[in-house]
């Protein structure tokens, strides 16, 4: 799933039976920083996300799987408001898998020198 | 759903049975200040959109969910004309996230104080 | 659908037994002025393309939609020959918006003066 | 189908029983000079590709439209290794469509002409 | 599949009900130096995944070919921990390839030659 903002709605009357009713939200893709990335997507909500929200976007037909998009001729969802995340930093995990590894060495050449 | 203005239309007489009676529009992807972007799409007219129609493309399997495509092999339908929309910049968003944030911790503090 | 040219064939003879007698062609995306896009894909022929041939692609389950190409693992199908099509330039579509919208206010100020 | 060169394996324990006893395959986009491009992916093969092979990749839901990869969660499969292809310069093309339109036309005058 | 590292967890309380009790992974996606590229993604972990392992995600509605996704708004689930992969040069292949050609057109010249 993507991670996004909602910035605003979009409008429209002359449209396809199949989305009558439903909410269409436009959604700014971000980096893990929160800034903004340059894609946008015109995303239908399922979740009551609001302009402001960080959400995430499912695409394509699991756009679909959900109670209100199913059968209807939308290929992106608001599925989740996102409430937080948490992320290490890949340089910190790559030292600690490093150490592990290291740590695994010695173990084995203590074990072959016993 | 991506964001587009309808530009053109192709004619084929050599293709596939299920496209017959089709429309074919190209439309030209826009960013939300309605500039062009480089990508387009040839995609299934659904809605009666026209030429300088600001619309909405459904992709993918996504695009044969209207009861015109059903079942044919077509990857992007016109699914909404779109009337209108509004964005809030994200500067604005997050200044007012921020405020929000710095409320609630001074109400907090409020609490935590008595 | 994205529009292509026909440049070339390919051949296989190890390969899934879903696409024994299904031709391949080598499709080099175009954009609107024919000029070669980096893109290429390499696409089910349903429709007697051939080299030359100025073509729309459906990809993704889309390009299973048609007799030749259903269940088996292609996701790309050549399913129009393109005889020929139409583009307005944006700026002059964007100029006659403009008007119309000018000459809607005007209208729309003389009922108010009336 | 993405044309691309087989490069190396993948080896996994810990993973969906969907994918018990798959050959994970990574392949290496190639250009139409079969020079490498930057993207590359982890594919299930279904072809007896090597590492090597110069390969076709369908991707997404047509990943799976093979007695192996049915119902399991697999996006890309090598599905063809591709004997040789044959292409022909976009330019070549050009000139001789030019080239009969310019006689077509000129058979056109002559028509008119009588 | 994509191959990537998961870096972090999402936590999200208003949602599709789809997606109670799935772990939602960031994972940021590598080139085969196991270097970070600009993408990332939230996946569903089907197969136990922590924070620094090296994973293979599956997108699209392969991502809902897994017990626990099945029928879900998910478009991203992480499907196989990779326990190691091997890769040969493109340059080494290209090189054993032409040895090979010009070994098979010696061969070939010493049987005319016969």
């Amino acid at each position: 799933m993507i991670l996004g903002r909602v910035i605003g709605t979009v409008w429209a009357t002359q449209k396809d039976p199949g989305i009558e009713n439903l909410k269409l939200l436009i959604v700014r893709y971000l980096d893990l920083d929160k800034q903004p990335l340059k894609g946008f997507d015109v995303a239908v909500d399922t979740v009551q996300a609001g302009v402001g929200d960080l959400v995430l976007v499912a695409k394509g037909s699991s756009a679909r799987q959900t109670e209100q998009t199913q059968g209807k001729p939308v290929d992106a969802v608001v599925m989740a408001v996102v409430e937080g995340y948490h992320t290490e930093q890949l340089a910190t995990i790559d030292r600690s898998n490093a150490a592990r590894e290291r740590s695994a060495a010695a173990c084995l050449k203590g074990l072959q020198e016993e």
